[in-house]
């Protein structure tokens, strides 16, 4: 049975990229190496759309998440964290960890934070040190609007911290121009390649807080990883092959262009979206995000069966909610490596299984839906 | 060019390897994933020689290093860490970067630690909480006698952590029967796949001193690691590529067998150092570890071109020194996915590059050296 994947990471690696990472081992501290490390940090900058270096760590997304904490924060530091699902409250959990005091915006999962919210915050609490939040909330499809976000903040000497680890390659992010301090993303989203690499973008002013910072660290060591980049070298031993599977990545990504990348991925969310609509089910998220759609499923169907029947009987992988959303929402992603006929099979599934749970719809209507946006588009 | 790893990591790693982890990407929450992370913690325990669970980080060697300090102490605890070369070094950066109080024991670089200078600081020094030590020390060439310091620590209460990262599955050492606390090493040595992995196990000692800590942590939280573990997973997204060869890696080697594993090595070892010494050359290590050799080269040499001449010319990367030692010594690794043939081809290149740089010797002395150690032996 084929097996396809429509999780929000990993998600599908080009079978180019594997092979190439499958190429004879080779050392990090060669020229070789030191020349794609190179290269990788150049296009990095490119997809992060900042004149900052982005620091490549070997460790998973939250790996970077914690680098952010630990080199902007002191002891008793007190931030803003926006907590509308599971990734928003992991930066709570990561500042709490280290004994850092946090003023949270709780959400309803599936809705984005209003930046007046923040707003509102900053005004009263004039010694937040950083705002956490999150661009596309994997947990629940929600896109936030770190644009407007960053305007606000941009007039507060707080530093912004985004988690773009779903969002960099999907929704425009641009930290030089909008005033991000920080981005961080992992590699088996967008980015098409296995797990086990994050990264990390600073801004100038997020650089310098660094100098102050007082929480311990060493493995997640910022300051250390820049001057090692200097020498085209990381502090420890990198997860080379992906290193060099990212260095193919980020070659397609640049010869797609960032427009057309975000444009793909917005088409592909459009026409899933379409399909959910005519299948007469409806979507958690208020503002959804191009990155995943995630459906409410109505309580006469078995969430689990669905997703296990889409699973063993079609090969076809999709995620289901987590935490108080387990068994009541689906979330299909259209990340990375995907295209329109990609589209119409997760489609075609999600009817096929749902015909199979006696869901009540006219069969093909979510893939009409599907196909006639994708054909009345470019 | 045939290009040729003899460096202490990364080492060698089998093509069948390299394409098994090219297979289409899978996704860690399925069933699939879980049976082979399973697979693989049997398979760690029996690598590792104990009953207790090996935690997999996805982190380099460091990362596993941080999570034994991170985990087992609080602020101002004080430690016993012997410094004999750069990873004995480490760990005193790691535990001063978290503000714990170390006693060093430094040793000459080459040199191996007595275990009675240990037992002399421990009686000094009754609230020791930790001893920090080296297995093989990378940066030498030297063996530390692990089962001989753990015997004088079994009758204190510190706990004793050893770094094992070029170590394992090259020499003998038994956690549970020798009452090691702490074993880390990491992927891209005697486990044959790339970097990108850590492994950390724990007596049940040091699982009880993990509710006692009180350093700050988050991505290396083993306590949630083990959790999660029950489950079949990792607590944040592991380099899956990364663990599927290494599930194809444990069962090569517990194919071959431990006693055989660490025999290999051994035979490889002194193959090595039987051609050194004819060539009129000498160790570093006083006692040397079977995971490389250190090789001093006489300063009418220089090392730096004689590397280069090896890399570039011959397709062979041999190290160099590192700190002080940089210029003066050479390493030839003999760790991991090594034969017989590998070993006459490395001391072939060294005696075409000593040759190359006019160091005075009969050619064909150290190969004939190699050759009959090689042939004499079973």
């Amino acid at each position: 049975m084929k097996k396809r994947l429509f999780t929000p990471g990993p998600t599908p690696v080009p079978t180019e990229i594997m092979l190439k990472m499958a190429e004879p081992i080779t050392h990090h501290r060669l020229p070789l190496f030191e020349e794609v490390f190179t290269e990788t940090n150049e296009n990095l900058q490119f997809l992060f759309q900042t004149k900052q270096p982005v620091i490549t760590l070997t460790s998973s997304g939250t790996g970077a998440m914690e680098a952010a904490v630990v080199n902007l924060l002191s002891p008793k530091d007190k931030v803003l964290v926006v907590r509308g699902g599971k990734f928003g409250a992991r930066w709570a959990e990561i500042c709490q960890a280290y004994g850092i005091e946090i003023v949270p915006i709780d959400i309803e999962w599936g809705k984005s934070v209003s930046p007046s919210a923040i707003r509102d915050v900053l005004k009263k609490e004039a010694d937040i040190k950083a705002i956490f939040t999150t661009q596309s909330e994997t947990s629940t499809g929600a896109l936030n609007d770190i644009e407007a976000i960053a305007a606000i903040v941009k007039d507060h000497k707080a530093l912004l911290v985004v988690d773009a680890i779903t969002g960099i390659g999907v929704h425009d992010l641009k930290p030089d121009d909008w005033k991000v301090d920080v981005v961080v993303t992992g590699s088996q989203k967008g980015l098409m390649i296995p797990p086990g690499l994050a990264f990390i973008s600073l801004s100038s002013q997020a650089w310098e807080a660094l100098e102050q910072s007082k929480l311990p660290k060493y493995y997640f060591d910022l300051k250390k990883a820049l001057k090692t980049m200097d020498k085209k070298q990381t502090p420890w031993t990198p997860a080379l092959t992906l290193i060099i599977g990212l260095n193919e990545a980020l070659k397609m990504i640049r010869k797609e262009g960032l427009e057309q990348l975000y444009a793909r991925h917005h088409r592909l969310a459009e026409a899933t979206r379409a399909a959910v609509k005519a299948l007469g089910l409806e979507l958690l998220a208020e503002h959804p995000s191009n990155v995943l759609t995630a459906i409410n499923i109505p309580s006469s169907v078995d969430t689990g069966a669905l997703l296990k029947y889409l699973r063993d009987k079609l090969g076809i992988l999709v995620a289901g909610g987590q935490n108080h959303l387990k068994g009541k929402i689906i979330r299909i992603a259209h990340l990375g490596y995907m295209d329109d006929f990609d589209i119409i099979t997760a489609v075609s599934a999600l009817e096929r299984g749902l015909n199979q749970m006696r869901y009540n719809f006219k069969i093909g209507s979510g893939v009409e839906a599907a196909q006639s946006f994708l054909c009345q588009q470019k």
